[in-house]
């Protein structure tokens, strides 16, 4: 299926890469523009009260601020990043009648240095009237809990129900049944650089924003939304982006409100730069679920029906969260076959930061309570772990319940792999005390033609242009936060034109240049944009060709472009370099520039366009004496179609390993009455060099016929697998289930003393 | 002729004009990218000298100094602007084995501010071997004079030789002949904004230049060959530009080269401005010339023989110099017709800054000469002033000895409203002691198809495209440097289309974004971009019309685009917005974006596209005890085709007169032994809001066809009037020629007593 390939495949270092290495790239805090002012925000210290009266007076007067805004400055709309339903706006941007977690923004200031701002925040005083709050997301939902929203009586934020064939029937005939309960916490995404954004309204009322984001396009959008501007007065300019992991993803922050605003009013641009504290409470987080889980399978190990229910903690406002509680959902009909399916999640409002999208959305949680417990039944029926996963494997061809129409999958061959490299069948069970071995899986989507907002598009657009010079200029508002997108659409654009890919450059988002693409979010560009580029270099490619075609005396059906030659198809010794050419073309055309532009849009689009598959096996230790587990391998392997890059993709591997890795054994941000006890790196623990486990990366490549040169998704399915896989590897070491997530030493300790106890 | 439009023809404020009063609109000066170095350049305090060596040990060791380049450091190429003979490049941008004026650039340093760059420069040690000079290019050209260029004997730096039908019959037939001698100095530009660049190469080994230019696409071109780079691995980005007038479009100047170079050495971004005693000396300023006229006219006033000598003072290098020394020439077969026309041009080189082009190029000097002279025959036989410019004036359908195709001329009709308005017949010499009137007339050409350089295009290409909004983006790589391109190009597009102003948007020159245009030089942009974005937004119209007229439901070919609508010929209420039209042309592309792209290279390569004239009449007291002359009102006419924005034309023609008033009567770059004695705004006299007489400013436009939407130029032959309307204005009002510019007060006191001594 896979053709031959000059730039597609190969392992091009990333166009960014040097830039970043060396310091030379300009993210949004580097940016200096005449007289601009540093805005910060005002911050809610209560979870939930109501504003009585903001008096800026003694802020405004502070000498060096240059503006001041509360919600009464604004137009007072209520934003959401998801607009399908109208009820989900429930946020200001800058609170307007009461605040509902401690870090809602209640007011903004914009002074000539920072000092001053903070001094100036220190000045404005809130008379509140505290209301009684609720942080748990089940209390939330009970009758007489404090009530968060008027809209919502009962606290709830979205409610969910699926099912799909006779959950209840094949669940009574099946063989086997099980049942768990699985609780996940709140991870943040720390992103390298925190949310940053420089705003410029300019005297002809033009508003520019540079900003730290997945969804240039969206922030575009939504800042004429909520300012009243039209679309076309604003533009979005995306710097480089040091990380976002979905939490770049959800619309507009408050600081692209507030600086957008304090520029409005101070005739002067404004930066604000979230400090890393303000980067925890004052953004998004992963939502914490307790997942309620039952499944039931027949006599091969097939699960003939899986029933679900989830809890999530949904915080403050909905922000991507009416998506999230769908998503655990439908994921969760990922990667394994189902004869029968329910789910019935409910997302709660509770007086803490909203939970919204992070890196596998719903997916990481569902893995984690799936494939703990398909290895639960598995022990419990004597049937291998890896081959009640071969039996349940989606393959090629299959529709899930859902809906998911799978073209490609090597899910089995991804299984087989780790099985092999981990030496599973020799070495499972036989590792000695306290060490075990344990394996995870995943399945994900790439890229959703859902339509989340009424007045925008799904689709990805680009244009591809040549220059005079014979080089090409691939513009796209396509998002590279760091996933590596830039590079990959650069080698897609190369690889259709046979150019060399030295010669092709990539335009990144800037609004007003680069055509509409929804950004970087459900692991979309590599599919949308990737083909949008492909097809629009294709285009560029029909107006080259006839050019080489009179150079070679060919016949332009001939021709072949490869690897930075056009060479008539048998005798690859009568070419033209892609670059004589592509500058030949224009002079051809007296001038006229060479352009093609193309969109794509999948072809279902209540569904999403290709779907990636892995397995990952843990290797661990566990010390009985502290319960501290070290994770000493992880071996991932990996369906994303095609690597575009292999480099790009094993480092999505492994990032995402390590991100996952997070999720299973550190990463907790706690919670005591609404505040966040350990908003620092200092005590909110990312693994750090010395926990990461040797890694082992397999690319499966298969080809995917929805992909651009067969590619699908990396980094994001592949956070799944880890965490259950470490679970399980645990189990295998120490014969404990932990179902709760982080797994602590202390959590192991407890369960390790349960264990003896139960013994005893 | 003219249409009816929407957007042509309206006084649109200039897109730039508010950022610009507010302080808002950032230059490259105001550029500040991490890490940034600032940059200085030691220039040569000699004349004429042979670099010994060049010892940088110094320099290199002061802390924070990051990086010291000489000629060493660099390939050694040898430069021109112009390419059309190799033997033109006789320029090092950083000195090799000589140096050839006081100014000419010798080392460069980066450091980490500014006091310590120059503080660097002190320590560079240059040994040199003086030369003996020659300042005078009269002298310069003598056998025996110091050689200043090896590949010159006779420093000559070119000749021309023109010779258009029987001169010396039409002469020696003539029924009145006249001879005379003119002499004009050293202009300067002075820019508002100095030349400043930013460059920063990148460790993608791509350099990405910010300067203050008037030709972005040529310097990325420029920069790559005496680099050594790849014209890909260069990108030029036009920020706001502070004015040009011809001083920013003679190719690289010292600092595009020095910060790129600087930026390769050290790795970092550097920034280069000149203060403002460097924009005297170390750029360029008018050609000096003095020039012998001769000119015989038959019985009707009509010029039958014109035979002109010049010599021009070129400076120590070519710069656009070899194209000058030609352009005065041609230049001077307009505005009159002529039988016969003999042009010979000599450029010396002299031990002095280069002379190269400045608004007008060769225009204005030429001019003044032309139009004294013919104010000196008129008198002389009795023909009044006016008369005889009508009866010599250049009208639609003819073509000049040289070759001028003229398609459009209200030149006739300029100098009757500029008889009219000054009341010309009924106060012509009876004004009163000391008081008199003085007409001037200019022709000026827009925008050479003539090829420069074998390696670049001549044509302005552009790219319009619908944003997914509806709204519009213009790009070109045309450079508005002050004289409002970028409006007038934005208003062409939203003509054509159909659309609203404010719905379009102009992208400014960058060359990795926009496509080529030579950029802002002979008065080319309105004509050749013009053309272009024209061409471009009809293709644009191609795709939105069949939208529209499905929405319509009316014919294509039935519609009108016109003032923000598209409307159905005849019944203009069955419209559609052209936003709503476009928008859905997206639409119903599913996202394609829809561009359009086009080029424009005009019919006759060898000469212009289109010409404009222009008359002006001075009125001037003159006081006899002091010499001093006051300009007390101008009256300017001016054909420059149809004003695509009135406003902008009248400020052109304004800003004009100031400029050409300051070439009249105060500016002058004074030199003594090659050294410049009043490089200073404080000694070198622009004229202030106090010398600025009144104008009247009166358009008469014509259509050119070959113009878009009939427009030509304004701006550049709206130089030439004024300093020979003043010169007869102050004949008229006190009987004395000035032929010696600039008209000091101590000239004009000498000529009245060499008058008084003449009389007595």
């Amino acid at each position: 299926m896979a053709e031959e390939f000059s730039v597609v495949g190969k392992r091009l270092p990333r166009l960014d890469g040097l830039a970043k290495a060396t310091g030379q790239a300009a993210f949004t805090g580097d940016l200096n523009l005449p007289r601009i002012l540093q805005g910060k925000i005002l911050r809610s210290p209560l979870a939930h009260a109501r504003i009585l009266n903001i008096d800026t007076t003694r802020a405004r007067a502070l000498p060096g601020v240059k503006a001041v805004v509360t919600g009464k400055d604004t137009l007072g709309r209520r934003y959401n990043v998801l607009r399908f339903k109208e009820s989900f706006a429930d946020e200001y941007l800058l609170a307007m009648d009461k605040v509902r977690f401690i870090g809602d923004a209640v007011a903004a200031v914009a002074a000539v240095d920072e000092e001053t701002a903070q001094d100036a925040l220190d000045l404005v005083k809130v008379d509140y009237e505290v209301l009684p709050a609720v942080f748990d997301p089940e209390e939330a939902l009970k009758p007489g809990a404090p009530r968060i929203h008027d809209h919502s009586e009962n606290n709830v934020s979205r409610r969910i129900n699926l099912e799909f064939g006779d959950v209840d029937g094949l669940m009574a005939s099946a063989y086997h049944v099980r049942e768990d309960t699985f609780v996940t916490q709140s991870q943040s995404h720390v992103p390298m650089e925190g949310h940053a954004c420089v705003a410029s309204f300019e005297p002809n009322s033009r508003l520019t924003v540079w900003t730290s984001t997945q969804i240039p396009y969206l922030i575009k959008k939504d800042l004429a939304l909520v300012l009243g501007l039209e679309d076309s007065q604003v533009r979005v300019i995306l710097p480089y982006v040091g990380g976002g992991f979905g939490g770049k993803s959800d619309g507009l922050a408050n600081l692209d409100f507030c600086a957008s605003l304090l520029s409005i009013k101070s005739g002067r641009p404004v930066r604000i730069l979230y400090g890393r504290e303000e980067e925890f409470i004052g953004t998004r987080r992963r939502h914490p679920i307790r997942i309620w889980m039952k499944t039931g399978i027949d006599r091969e190990g097939r699960i003939v029906a899986r029933d679900v229910r989830c809890i999530m903690d949904g915080g403050g406002y909905n922000s991507y969260g009416p998506a999230s509680v769908l998503l655990v959902g439908i994921f969760l009909n990922l990667p394994y076959r189902y004869q029968s399916y329910r789910y019935r999640g409910t997302r709660a409002y509770t007086n803490k930061p909203p939970s919204a999208a992070m890196r596998g959305h719903g997916a990481p949680q569902g893995h984690f309570a799936s494939d703990i417990q398909l290895d639960i039944i598995a022990k419990e029926t004597g049937i291998d772990p890896i081959d009640i996963r071969l039996r349940n494997a989606l393959e090629a061809g299959e529709t899930t319940l859902a809906g998911f129409k799978i073209l490609s999958s090597n899910f089995a061959a991804c299984i087989h792999e780790v099985a092999q490299k981990s030496e599973w069948h020799e070495r499972k069970g036989k590792l000695g005390a306290n060490r075990g071995l344990g394996i995870g899986c995943s399945g994900f989507p790439a890229g959703t033609g859902f339509r989340q907002r009424p007045d925008i598009p799904t689709y990805s657009s680009a244009v591809v242009r040549i220059n005079d010079d014979g080089s090409v200029a691939v513009l796209s508002s396509a998002a590279d936060t760091g996933q590596g997108s830039d590079t990959l659409l650069l080698q897609i654009a190369a690889e259709e034109l046979g150019a060399n890919p030295e010669d092709v450059k990539f335009i990144r988002a800037d609004t007003d240049l680069t055509p509409a693409d929804l950004g970087n979010y459900a692991s979309r560009e590599t599919v949308f944009a990737g083909n949008a580029v492909k097809a629009a270099a294709a285009e560029v490619k029909k107006q080259v060709l006839p050019v080489a075609a009179e150079e070679l005396e060919a016949n332009p059906a001939d021709l072949v472009a490869f690897g930075g030659f056009i060479y008539v198809r048998g005798t690859p010794e009568r070419r033209v370099t892609f670059l004589k050419a592509a500058k030949k073309a224009i002079e051809v055309n007296k001038g006229r520039p060479v352009v093609g532009e193309a969109a794509y849009d999948p072809p279902d689009k209540m569904n999403y366009a290709t779907y990636t598959f892995g397995a990952q096996v843990a290797e661990v230790e566990v010390d009985p004496e502290t319960g501290h587990v070290t994770v000493i391998k992880l071996i991932g392997a990996h369906d994303g179609g095609t690597a575009i890059n292999p480099m790009a993709v094993e480092g999505q591997l492994e990032g995402s390993m390590h991100m996952a890795l997070g999720f299973a054994m550190s990463e907790d941000l706690v919670w005591e009455d609404g505040a966040a006890l350990n908003p620092s790196l200092a005590s909110y623990f990312i693994p750090g060099p010395f926990e990461m486990p040797r890694t082992e990366l397999i690319r499966v490549d298969s080809w995917d016929p929805e992909g651009p040169f067969g590619a699908k998704e990396a980094g994001e399915g592949t956070v799944g697998p880890t965490a259950p896989a470490i679970a399980n590897a645990i189990f295998d070491a120490a014969g404990i289930r932990m179902k709760s997530l982080p797994i602590t030493a202390e959590k192991v300790l407890k369960a390790l003393g349960e264990k003896g106890a139960g013994k005893a």
